[in-house]
């Protein structure tokens, strides 16, 4: 399989949009009535039918499969699979990390094509220290995948641990991506980075150059297009911006048309994005 | 359901024992032939058998489910549900952290009897920031259920990052535990302090009177048994000593009596640690 960072790139620049779809089934903003595993899966399947052509990436996060339990985690699987069939990217949101072995066991659950739960990239905690990363990064390797670290999250409480050892993790992810730099410059290894710290995305665009960075907080946690533009390159890639509620639940009730909904809810998340980032 | 540190300190006080077992189907380790997810979940519930009454608790590892896919999942929450069935406390070892709402998703997956990965405790990364356990501290106070705080970690690099963020985290973790103290001095509110730095061990026991030490790293990671005797105080109480591999699994071929086999382990492993800690 191609590295993962030429996947992004050719799939940010066919769809002339930076944007990145979750895919958070809350049990009670879902869509239809009766079994809540299999409420997510056809939540999920409506988001990635809405979203294939039109976004380069879908971002399933995995807590609200599991909270669903097995029949949860049997949903999961089958909505990446699905994604990945609908020619979009799979980031799996799990924010998984531990030790050497463990490590690798999350790493072959999730990262690559043949994994049980398909993702093209994975997020991952580097709390445990470099050491703990090396095992997602040989399976990238191996796989073709990616994986995005943890490095500035959108939280209010980011600032408290994070921020005293975010200067030594960068130096990391720019070590660990200067030798994987693809064509364009750009990485497999890339890190997440908060629209909320807009300052903190314009600072990591610069100090990283080989990464993509994965950029929550748009929207519903309280940052705006614009704000969100310091995190890609001047030619646009480099950067993909979630959005989870604003693009996939409405305001008001669902009505009979699930994916006619979604697909309008993501087009004008996208045309919002794209006008800013164009203004 | 009585709050999780008074139930482990009977569990620690009717067994005599401090040990932990950890449940890590690696599948190449395991006994049996056939389907992977069957033969994990056979593996797990023998350790269950071999440790009931003798220990007060296991440690399922999630990762080593998640990689067998969602019947691996379907294993997890049947082991769990076995262990605590057999009178065993589990601590769920999933290092799992994210933003707000997230977090309580991954609460609710895993804390308290009625969670669809049923577990008396889970291992919790502080990394994402101090608002981000607040869910999992909710969910304990509500569920009886406890938390361990990865503090520091038993793997070679877990200075490099954790180090450097330690004492803020002790210091939060020392307050969520103060208001939340039993009558024996403890709390739901534990940490992660690998057996392969003794120092911390002690330091940690002293800085952090009413956390529960889940310890880590003794054995197949190089530390010995005496090393674990600092993470508990004088009366034995506020250590949980882990072992996986040494308690589980045979360093010749499992023959035919897989539980009993098992069971010889974990009584070897418990008498180590008695007579360290008596010497």
């Amino acid at each position: 399989m191609r590295p993962f960072s030429e996947r992004l790139s050719a799939a940010v620049r066919g769809t002339g949009s930076p944007l990145c779809v979750g895919i958070d089934p809350w049990p009670d903003r879902l869509p239809g009535t009766g079994d809540p595993a299999a409420r997510a899966e056809a939540f999920g399947r409506a988001v990635v039918a809405a979203c294939a052509g039109r976004v380069p990436a879908v971002k399933p996060q995995f807590a609200f499969f599991e909270q669903l339990g097995p029949a949860g985690m049997a949903a999961l699987a089958r909505v990446c699979a699905a994604a990945r069939d609908a020619g979009l990217l799979v980031i799996g949101d799990a924010k998984r990390g531990d030790i050497g072995s463990t490590a690798a066991a999350y790493a072959a659950a999730t990262m690559g094509p043949d994994a049980p739960f398909p993702c093209d990239a994975l997020t991952v905690s580097p709390f445990l220290g470099p050491d703990t990363l090396e095992p997602f990064l040989a399976a990238g390797d191996r796989t073709g995948s990616g994986v995005f670290v943890l490095l500035r999250t959108s939280n209010p409480g980011s600032a408290a641990w994070q921020a005293q050892v975010a200067p030594s993790i960068a130096a990391w992810i720019d070590e660990a991506g200067a030798s994987r730099a693809d064509a364009d410059g750009l990485s497999g290894v890339g890190a997440v980075v908060g629209a909320t710290h807009p300052g903190a995305l314009a600072e990591m665009r610069t100090k990283l150059p080989h990464a993509w960075l994965l950029v929550p907080g748009y929207g519903a946690q309280g940052a705006s297009a614009a704000d969100t533009r310091a995190a890609a390159r001047a030619d646009g890639l480099g950067a993909l911006i979630v959005s989870a509620r604003a693009a996939t639940f409405p305001s008001g009730p669902w009505g009979d048309d699930v994916e006619g909904t979604i697909r309008g809810l993501v087009e004008r998340t996208r045309a919002e994005l794209g006008e800013a980032w164009a203004g």
